[in-house]
């Protein structure tokens, strides 16, 4: 993988595995951007990303042990530190190639998940966006899931950019009743970022929130907000209220829910997909907190997940535009999107020829 | 799909599906000659065909839902007429672009089928063969069967032209006791079809008459004459006498069966074959109509098909010919099949060139 | 499969079957450099190798059926003699093709094993190695396995050339206890063949010796070596003892065994993996037979086995020297033998150009 022919944005964060994914000892193995990771966690719990093939005959070091902080090739027993550098070599007299060397991908743990930057370029923490609310409340208002889905990654960006499918695809768990749909989303492009934005009422409530309002199977004001970054971030917020009084709507003055989702393609034709959700109410409950990402699992596992399947096996190429695809309203924030990261990935391509 | 670069003969009526396949308010899923379709039966009964993808997002329209005669697409709502002409778009304005068109195919629905016509040039119905003896008798004397298969559509062809190979791979209810091998078939090619037919003794008689002359298991005449037309249907008439006054044999003057085969290519390795069959003998005998399917089932579920299957797997090319075959008597009649189905292809692209 | 652009070395004898799958009457197929092949025997016993292809329409001659020495065409009935010439043609006039001819393979039955000649060249049995040492013993003490695997048959020569990575991938039956690795193994190039030789000294004995020598559980003098003969045969010799008055250690003067690997391709992906032990201790103990031919399946089935399939999915081309691997010393035999492999090869290619 490099930069020159690569399909991906590679001068960027993915999410590469929740936290708890990468579990005391246990060496993890995850293909991320088509290229084979082994993680592990160092005595001092930090992460380690490393690639998953000895230099030397191309055994997966996933299939290896740990020694302390090293990793033991599972063939030969050639050893690496932690940096990918080879320290140990058994054979003969024990001589280190000095291109012993593993290629190594530097980590991040943030907000409950390992990111990692797979790019040459210099890891730039700075370019990973805040979702640090994600974290601030009680343990028991977040929850963490991951969904592999064998489909490309941008047609689930696309999926979560565009909520007006929501009205014809969910079930009566999530149903926005039809109200999205005849809405012009609110569309703000800035540096990086896509942002899509409804506002609407609706009765009852979406059910998610309807429980917790103070009169339940009323009318209720409610907006949704997503916010793309590159290269397949989404916040998205929500929330509903029956407080006339409040002017501007968001997360801290209703009744809400802050949701990331991420993709990683794992090839062009699957995407690790993981999600978090962190609400605002009744944050203590650690049943309900269940409750909410079984609701995550069965709209995606049984309603977006096929339908991004089938989608997937009937466009039968990743060039979107070349399908030459006819535009309705709530395109305008997907399309952003697409084209942002197309030109973010075509100018890394250009930086690289250049370089 | 287009006749540029199709490897498909388009302009032509190729079996769909069964009529009884498109059962009331269903919507019916299958992918012919590389492009998926999606069918459904109108309120007054009269079978659609669309492409099965919407343009917008290209959802499989059978995952959606019908609205009266229209259908509705599962991701995001369009609706579709039966024509296949967007006319209602649940978003935004509403507006309706003028590309918003779902490709539709021509049917036909006769002889208990559905036919289709993929090609760009207009649906000629003068071009479709009567097979209607299949439905003009007792309705217990006609069945029909549908038994897909992963092998190219032509090898279907060639196994129904080339009666000899019955000598050879089937067992005793249809076994012709080696006495088709030895003949030369008499091979008519005219306009668009060819034709081929055997006549000869045998004692017994085929079984599946047998049973049904005067005198089971004494000499019986038999005749089979097969009629191939584009691009892979094929009518089959077989039959048994012992009357000696009988002068030309035919499906009026002998105990007798009409079979109608016909092979519709899903792709290059796989093939949708459908068969019907009809007698004039024991004609109200419902049981006996399922037996004979049965048989029919027996026969190339468990003999040709495997055989077909192993035949394309060792080919590894639709290119029959590059293969430099070796030909026995047999072969007069496929191969003329093939080579005139070859210079059909050929003659509708270079027509789709000049055009 | 000619020489021009086979991958493989196609004049020279590789292993196709062990003697007793060719049982009896029955047809016996098999894949072998991506080629087809049917086998039987004779009535005399002689093993037959034959295209499994007929050259008429292509069917499997192994789906068919013996007719005395000879073969018939499940499909149309053509029947071959053992040399592959067509000698009967039930159809029409019986006329028969002068292209009317299966290939035939060279064959031997030698040390238990069917040994095929799949080069154009004429078929040289002094080219094939003594191995004769297998079935110079009581019979009891030699024992067969065959075990195919999804990876190219060089990694498995790799795997038997270089066997430091017993110290590290294999378990409690075979381990030498970390000392092969240390030590440089000595390299031997002849004509046509590579050797590789350890000697070392072990405490305790290696398990598979060590309950028959004259005090288990102390030290004893240790050596394999192991032999390679184009393409893939691997003479593998390991013996230890404890009598200090033996000088050079070998087969005769040691508690030892004398195994043959060998891997025959089926595909670049694919490989026919035979193995055979004779041991000089014991020799008449039939359930220590077969406990040592299902230790060699633990060892290869869950230990080299897995490797190797990861190994090739990781390197995702036979190109090995294109992957610009980092070599250790015990690569030193096994990179030899990939050399003069692919000089072989691209030897009977050019070759085959100017002939």
């Amino acid at each position: 993988m490099n930069e020159n022919n690569s399909p991906y944005l590679l001068n960027a964060w993915y999410v590469a595995a929740l936290s708890k994914e990468l579990d005391g000892q246990a060496l993890f193995k995850r293909t991320l951007l088509d290229t084979p990771v082994v993680f592990y966690r160092k005595a001092d719990n930090c992460p380690v990303a490393l690639l998953d093939r000895c230099p030397h005959r191309f055994a997966p070091l996933s299939m290896g042990h740990r020694d302390g902080d090293d990793i033991v090739c599972p063939y030969h027993g050639l050893k690496f530190d932690c940096s990918g550098k080879c320290n140990h070599n058994p054979h003969g007299p024990g001589t280190i190639s000095p291109r012993a060397i593993v290629r190594s991908f530097p980590l991040l743990e943030r907000y409950g998940f390992i990111w990692i930057w797979m790019g040459s370029g210099p890891a730039d923490e700075s370019t990973l966006p805040d979702y640090s609310e994600l974290v601030s409340g009680h343990r028991n208002s977040v929850g963490y899931t991951y969904m592999p889905r064998p489909c490309h990654y941008e047609l689930i960006s696309d999926n979560v950019m565009d909520l007006s499918h929501v009205d014809h695809l969910h079930g009566e768990i999530i149903t926005t009743r039809g109200n999205l749909s005849p809405m012009m989303p609110n569309v703000v492009e800035s540096q990086g970022e896509v942002a899509v934005r409804w506002e609407w009422e609706q009765t009852p409530p979406i059910m998610i929130f309807n429980d917790f309002l103070p009169t339940p199977g009323e009318v209720a004001r409610h907006f949704v907000e997503v916010t793309w970054s590159a290269p397949a971030h989404l916040l998205l917020v929500i929330g509903a209220t029956q407080d006339e009084s409040v002017d501007e709507l968001n997360y801290e003055n209703t009744t809400a829910q802050y949701d990331f989702h991420t993709s990683t393609p794992e090839s062009k034709d699957r995407t690790h997909y993981f999600f978090a959700t962190r609400r605002n109410h009744n944050e203590e409950d650690a049943e309900f907190n269940e409750v909410k990402l079984q609701g995550m699992h069965d709209a995606f596992d049984f309603e977006d997940g096929p339908m991004l399947d089938a989608v997937h096996l009937q466009m039968g190429t990743d060039d979107f535009f070349s399908l030459n695809p006819i535009f309705i309203s709530s395109d305008a924030g997907p399309v952003r999107v697409r084209k942002m990261l197309k030109k973010m990935i075509e100018s890394e391509r250009e930086g690289a020829e250049t370089a």
